[in-house]
């Protein structure tokens, strides 16, 4: 890896579901100067014939510093992606990614230091360096949205394992023959409650006649659920906290397996508050093996929304760089 | 920690249910120079009146070597340990051991550095410094035995956590409302399919009329399963394929979380050999959210058998002093 400025700026890119967001932030703060977005496929707004891959690197060059150096370029990437190699397996809504090369791919076109991760495992590192996690030296995170995702800190180092794909939280085991996942298997995490699993759960409970106060027919999701639930609506505080008891179950196994001094919930379901929160509280004592585990333990929610994945791709730039960090804990 | 001569020796001492051992080893290679064995509580053939930690401290000094200088004391302690400040906070079998300051007073009587570990994260510690996880930098190490203890690798560091208490991966969720384990939870891996729990599941079976070439009555050990097992007993292999089972789907939500590129499987259990790991392969991919995490993944049985908690005391000795160990990979 080139030397480069310490006085270098630093180009995150988050690519999102729907979006990819690249932003230039200088050598240390979380301030970003610079900030631009496009969608991740073409739309009527922005019907551009470029592939998702041109749009990116354009996106970086109009956000690239005119006055200085930057040190790294760095990516966070949805779904399956190799650490060690930059090379995303697959991102969801851009079909054409596949086994893509992106960090090589950064490097050849722009000539600075590149890397990518997964955008989990990048949101543990957002957290630990620059969130509710300072000073915290074994962090566990869990990301509850659409999916659910991890991340983990281990002796101040994240936890990548032997090809990157460690920390897949979403897809531990938790009742064997439970609801299935979107991964094909069944009683996975994820597949009781995610987003969509605790939506899902509602909907089935409503047809059964549950009363509730969300509307008769139609598509629920688990925000509307939230927002029922902190109105009072008992069908959707029992979601919550049918998702809490399973996440506090799993956790126990976190707790077991990593004894982290702090574990950070992220992702929208994580804003639901303490009707989720306190269900998980309760939960995990039931499936303690000692209670040493919560002893000093902080359940925190993370300090970053939208902007996660963007403060994340920066934090793995900084680290790539440590010695340019002024705010690395 | 003083410096000390690079021909020093090592003294590992390990301490299990029923006996304490200690060894004296040279400064490279694995065999020891002198070995010496006490009870961990007086006998008919040991009345001495003396306490545990007192036969250990004349324990250590009878294996002390007269020509050289001794590089550390490490001690492999079963039960919940604090490798930080090497606080024994239980020991099996020796009731009056409760927060015993073991390494301290290991320094204060003998001069020199000293370091407790739990018995299972050396286990780990030695199969993958010296034994069958030989050259890897993320193990999974799995002890299955009268109970199911852990240690994990994760980039070529020891996992221990905030308290040292990680890697309990006998006490993970398996069946969240299954038969009760040691520890007075449900479901967990240990009492699914540790050696008494395959050997209860074993009499109880018997009891409900299950045809077997077991004795008809009696208590049931898992050895005695394991030998059945081999010569074509049906309920012995089922029982062997049952624990197979949990221990597969358990892997697979370790596999999910560590990404390891081995999983060494040690303990009496795991040498009921293809029996048992037949059925361990057979389950994992059943429960893995992608194919991947078993690219390249090797699943061992441990090199090391009753002498692996001297071994790992050994490794752990001489990880903290790496530069005196020509053996390190």
């Amino acid at each position: 890896m080139c030397y480069t400025s310490p006085m270098g700026y630093y180009i995150a890119v988050d690519i999102g579901g729907t979006q990819i967001r690249a932003a230039c932030y200088p050598s240390s703060g979380l301030e970003h100067l610079c900030l631009a977005r496009t969608t991740t496929r073409p739309t009527a707004e922005s019907p551009s014939p470029a592939t998702a891959q041109e749009r990116l690197m354009e996106l970086i060059a109009s956000v690239w510093p005119p006055d200085g150096e930057v040190t790294a370029i760095t990516v966070a990437a949805p779904g399956p992606t190799n650490p060690y190699t930059g090379v995303v397996f697959r991102a969801p809504n851009i079909p054409a990614w596949r086994d893509l090369p992106l960090a090589q791919e950064l490097r050849q076109r722009f000539y600075v230091p590149a890397a990518v991760g997964n955008d989990a495992n990048l949101a543990a590192l957002a957290e630990w360096k620059y969130g509710a996690g300072r000073g915290h030296h074994h962090l566990l995170y869990l990301t509850i949205s659409t999916g659910i995702g991890g991340g983990i800190i281990v002796d101040d180092r994240l936890l990548l394992g032997f090809q990157g794909l460690a920390a897949e939280l979403g897809h531990i085991t938790v009742i064997p023959d439970g609801p299935l996942c979107g991964c094909g298997h069944r009683g996975h995490l994820e597949a009781l409650a995610s987003g969509p699993a605790i939506a899902h759960w509602v909907e089935e409970e409503r047809s059964q006649g549950a009363p509730t106060c969300l509307p008769p027919a139609g598509k629920i999701t688990a925000k509307m659920v939230a927002e029922a639930a902190r109105k009072g609506d008992e069908l959707s505080i029992a979601a919550l906290a049918r998702a809490g008891h399973f996440i506090g179950q799993a956790l126990a196994d976190f707790l077991h397996i990593f004894n982290p001094s702090i574990v950070v919930l992220g992702g929208g379901v994580s804003r639901s508050g303490e009707l989720l929160l306190q269900p998980i509280r309760d939960a995990m004592p039931e499936h303690l093996f000692s209670p040493h585990y919560l002893d000093g333990l902080e359940l925190a929610t993370a300090q970053f929304a939208d902007e996660v994945g963007l403060v994340g791709a920066l934090a793995l730039g900084r680290t790539l760089h440590p010695a340019l960090d002024p705010v690395s804990s």
